[in-house]
């Protein structure tokens, strides 16, 4: 069969399985994607949806089966499931042994320092007794960062503990425990490695938090560091791509400390929200190039086109319900804006509705027009 | 409501029905397509798809009475469905004041006369007797072109008379006759104006023939022509938009003749051949163009990001059948090129299967890769 006509599944029917077959599109491919239900986002763009759980185990094998490749949106799919269709003829990817060594930010942790990657040092805790005894003991310092090995998503299971006080509200379960790093920048980079092999890396973006709020408020790219600097933080995710034996996307974020070294914070096998601003302003996006990695075709060339700036577009506190996308008209008059809105039947407060991408000649326009789109475009109900 | 929450209704579901699916998924819109069956291109790519006929008074008012605003991707839909629906509450952009103006070429021709719009003279008959007939009595001049007035679509329908033993084959039926001019340039530009009346012109295409056969051998944007008349050629098309009143995409084709005249020869209310490249090339494509002027939205920039060439995949003479796309991979290797393919499920001899967009820094380059990608990409079965 050729390559190109190869079945595509993807496990996870949120944006960024709806925007796995947006770009799925222009090539033809024949692609389907399984979520619970069709309110999903993909379910809108994608006549081939079906209904089910990526949790189950009979959903996934189903599933799996009708299709010559399995993907995922997201990384927490049933394990047992990717397995017995990986041994069954469905080619997945990202494999199962990939999926494993990142799923539980423990063996993840674990991964990098045993392969020379550089990471913050970390203490491995079985859970807040655990926690509470290292720190009477002297062992473990003040400030530190406690990360969940199992189940955190978008910030969640991830606590930063300053002082005393914050020690009676650290997290129970399994946690990977990292002294607070004095961060001058977060950054992220996007690799992709096809099944024969073949790695391409993305520019690398940096992220610019809000001044006082702890949240990031825009990406841009290119990120400001020097040309040297990013060739460096490409070749760690390439290299983590490769040690890791990935095929499809890997996500790398990363830490610039106050010292100026770099570290790796976390990775994901998969698109990511990092790489939006790939679809108009890279010459091929991260979504086009996951699909022509797991097809094993030559991946694209993934140069920045342009200077630009991606936001995400959240739902406004204080409102639920079917969404109201105020200032979209006022967002659509700006030159080279592009707003893509997901779908979603309702909003909730801080939830990703959508996202902008703004593109420029210089860094500095695109950044003054997503200040405007900021605090123009709101989702209400 | 919200403009953007209008939903949209598409006669037709071939490539440009698919590419304006395509294009309305990132602004999450709600848009469903009506043509006969489910193996038409847009049927792939959008979960309401509705099988019936455009040409079907019953399938058209059905169709456009459950949505906000019914567009076409074709000319030759249902007329009489169109007024009813206009009669009825449905917005429909075309209008079905343009659409009687574009559908029948003699029509259209006189709309260009009376207006004053640059065209070449043309005598009106009603048939191959009456042909004959100015001929002998030496009304009717060779070499002349035979348009048929209604009907005929991509190049279908126009008949070339070099002499006198042309003649014999001349097409019956009501038509416009034109003196055959001789060309220098063939030209393409897109116009879109919206519900408000905003108007907003694509940067012109300039077809590359083939030395010897008498095809389009591919687009190239920007064309060679000076600035000055570029403009000049936008200011046409602007004029006519306007004239004519359209709400939507209207694609006009001009020559350039040997005297360096400036001539239209017809056009298309909808999406175009001949702006596919905007897709990845302008800062906003026509498909999404053509949805933010039906939904009265503000137009996008249409300016030019690189300079690039659009060729079509056309099925391979000798080869009918479920297709194959020779030389996919190769294609995929070169940077800057966008395959597009739109998912047909039978190739034949010339058919559209695809086109292919070439990005580059200079256009020369663009044109190489182009001329590669023609040796290299085939479309058998």
């Amino acid at each position: 069969m050729s390559k190109i006509n190869q079945s595509i599944g993807v496990l996870g029917g949120g944006q960024l399985g709806r925007m796995l077959v947006e770009a799925a599109a222009p090539l033809g491919l024949d692609i389907r994607v399984l979520d619970v239900d069709g309110d999903y986002p993909a379910a809108g763009v994608c006549p081939k949806f079906y209904e089910g759980s990526f949790l189950d185990f009979n959903d996934v094998v189903g599933f799996g089966q009708e299709v010559d490749i399995l993907t995922v949106e997201i990384e927490n799919v049933n394990i047992e499931a990717i397995k017995y269709l990986e041994g069954n003829g469905t080619f997945v990817y990202p494999q199962s042994f990939v999926l494993e060594k990142i799923i539980d930010k423990g063996v993840q942790k674990q991964f990098y320092l045993d392969h020379g990657l550089p990471t913050a040092p970390a203490q491995f805790v079985k859970g807040k007794a655990e926690i509470m005894e290292k720190y009477t003991s002297g062992e473990l310092k003040l400030p530190f960062v406690q990360k969940i090995r199992v189940g955190g998503y978008d910030g969640r299971g991830v606590y930063i503990v300053k002082d005393e006080a914050g020690l009676s509200e650290i997290l129970d379960g399994p946690s990977i425990i990292e002294p607070l790093v004095a961060i001058r920048r977060e950054l992220a980079v996007i690799v992709a490695r096809s099944v024969s092999g073949e790695v391409k890396v993305f520019p690398v973006v940096e992220m610019q938090f809000h001044p006082t709020a702890n949240l990031v408020e825009f990406l841009f790219c290119p990120s400001k560091i020097e040309d040297e600097r990013q060739k460096y933080v490409q070749d760690i995710a390439r290299d983590l791509a490769i040690k890791l034996g990935i095929v499809g996307l890997l996500a790398v974020e990363l830490f610039e400390d106050d010292q100026g070294n770099i570290l790796i914070n976390e990775c994901a096998p998969r698109p990511h929200n990092s790489g939006h601003h790939s679809i108009e302003a890279c010459i091929t996006s991260q979504f086009e190039q996951h699909l022509r990695a797991i097809l094993d075709l030559p991946l694209g060339d993934a140069d920045l086109i342009m200077p630009c700036v991606m936001i995400n577009v959240l739902g406004e506190s204080g409102f639920s319900g079917a969404p109201l996308y105020e200032g979209i008209e006022e967002t659509l008059k700006i030159e080279g804006v592009y707003p893509h809105l997901y779908g979603k039947k309702n909003t909730k407060p801080f939830r990703k509705m959508g996202h902008v991408t703004i593109m420029d000649h210089t860094l500095e326009e695109a950044i003054s027009k997503a200040k405007i789109i900021q605090q123009t475009l709101k989702v209400k109900a």
